[in-house]
């Protein structure tokens, strides 16, 4: 019988640990023992995990002891503290936080596209930003055969990507406006429902947000070319679920429509759904509770030498976060990489 | 006492029909007689005009002999039959279709960039198309200043752009998804409700779509500069009002943020909301029901030589449509150019 690794999940009450456990059930994940972790607060709560209950245990410094790989999401300072006490303990962490993503001694992975970069953990392994991830599936093939130069993205980012409690304040939100009420702010700066918040996460000096500028950074990280140019602007959407980008792409040779579709249909992850004749589309409603990566609205931009518009939706919480990290521990199964060096 | 003119709007029941109407009351335009138009089934209705009330009329060939101005907002075909029939009995048309916009023969106007254009019109002005005419006015004082190369957009546009049975089609599908029914596709191909579709308007052959189209061709025409590139993605987005735009853009000469942001602040119809400390940015819900075209999340863009991003933001009904029309309007009685050549 093949091995077995005792699973933590740190965060597993919050939207993507919810999602860590469906997935790793879903997904067969080797597990002999899952622990659940979480603040004190959750200490005591029965999750699901397959057709199992667990009890819901408080993340203490000790709680890594007899654990082999821990998903982290529980934020950015609880990964900072908790990811190298669980690594000094012997346990190999894949982490959904910024807080290790642009540290060189950590590896930044997309399965699809750097599998490789698994080689060099040394315990720590970061799992990319949502709006990221998804990018990067839909470029890899592309850089690959013509080498991107720029690209311009605009995102169109759900709810679900900020947490269980926004979803809540859109649902509550649409329910106040729609009875005639105002409507309650309190998750974020401004109303979401039947808005755009131009706004996600904190504002850097230049006046871009960390959101957008993690775009730039983890783009280059993961495709391994810091040439690679990156423009982006992160827009919150009051959709549920599911990330939609408009991506414009130069490069430095040439590709047609055609050709891009044929690679990314050959890719495995993506899903192209390109027939205007149909209306096909990739829909963040439809992508919701898939695992693909969709791209379709594929086509020439002909106001640059080599230049093509895509349109790019996935599950924020799947191939976004939950998925992916998934992903990563399967790889590390696969290359048997779940020890720390 | 000055010159008034006998109005008529024509589609007076549609969404910037009724716009239309308050707005030539608000601005207190010369009006002498309102005449409010429309197909045969609206025939009858009582239709609010300032305090008045006015009866709605059957839109016929015959309509227009005591016209001197006509607002069309009544659909492509209707302008295409109507506007040439109002020309010839002597009425100027100002018409907020697509029908007549790359007419050679027929100026597409936005007050604050393009007024001289006026001059030469020989009885049908155009109105532009809501998502093109915000943008070119946040363009046009940048234009002016350090001359555009290249504009990326990506929009994120509101269901009033489609009309008043969309406004209904949104309400009515988040009431139902709200309490746990199936949503009712009706006038969008997709559920609009907590979803992004990247299709406005029909598909052309080259894999854009005809609003995409308007935005390319509108924007060259206003600026009477061919030479500008623009690659456009335009999304409806579950937004009642306002029209958001993202922008990147590429500039021959240097300028500064701060450069960017005193010549926008000083442009007439523009205002500047952009503190990133208190989170001040452009807002749909916030421009709806207002005048102005909002700038803000003013930024440079490293990734070319002379690069910005902006978000761009306004009523898609007032200054992407009424507004703008009663604008035209205005220009029109003050340069004395309510006659046909």
């Amino acid at each position: 019988m093949s091995r077995q690794y005792r699973v933590a999940v740190v965060g597993a009450t919050g939207a993507v640990g919810e999602e860590m456990r469906r997935t790793l059930a879903e997904r067969g994940f080797p597990v002999s023992e899952l622990t659940a972790l979480a603040s004190a607060r959750s200490a005591g709560k029965e999750l699901a995990f397959g057709d199992q209950n667990i009890v819901c245990r408080e993340l203490r410094e000790d709680s890594f002891a007899d654990i082999d790989l821990a998903l982290f999401s529980a934020g950015g300072s609880i990964s900072a503290k908790f990811a190298p006490i669980a690594r000094d303990s012997g346990c190999v962490v894949v982490d959904n936080s910024s807080s290790w993503r642009m540290d060189p001694a950590v590896p930044l992975i997309v399965p699809e596209v750097n599998p490789h970069d698994a080689e060099w953990h040394s315990g720590i392994i970061a799992n990319p930003n949502c709006s990221t991830i998804q990018m990067v599936v839909a470029l890899k093939p592309l850089h690959d055969a013509v080498q991107i130069k720029r690209v311009v993205v605009s995102t169109y980012q759900a709810v679900s990507g900020t947490g269980v409690e926004a979803v809540t304040e859109l649902q509550r939100q649409v329910k106040d406006i729609s009875e005639g009420r105002g409507a309650q702010v309190a998750v974020y700066p401004h109303q979401i429902a039947f808005n755009c918040l131009p706004h996600i996460d904190v504002f850097l000096d230049d006046g871009s947000t960390k959101e957008e500028q993690k775009m730039v950074d983890e783009t280059k990280k993961i495709l391994g070319d810091t040439s690679i140019a990156v423009s982006a602007t992160c827009v919150r959407v009051p959709v549920y679920d599911g990330h939609s980008e408009a991506v414009n792409l130069e490069f430095e040779r040439e590709i047609t429509p055609d050709q891009a579709r044929d690679l990314l249909a050959r890719t495995p992850g993506i899903v192209v759904e390109d027939n205007p004749e149909t209306y096909l589309y990739p829909l963040p409603i439809r992508a919701s509770g898939t695992d693909p990566v969709y791209v379709g609205r594929i086509r020439r931009d002909p106001t640059v030498r080599h230049g093509l518009n895509l349109w790019v939706v996935a599950d924020n919480l799947r191939k976004g976060a939950a998925l992916n990290a998934v992903q990563v521990a399967e790889l590390l199964v696969q290359k048997n990489l779940i020890r720390v060096p």
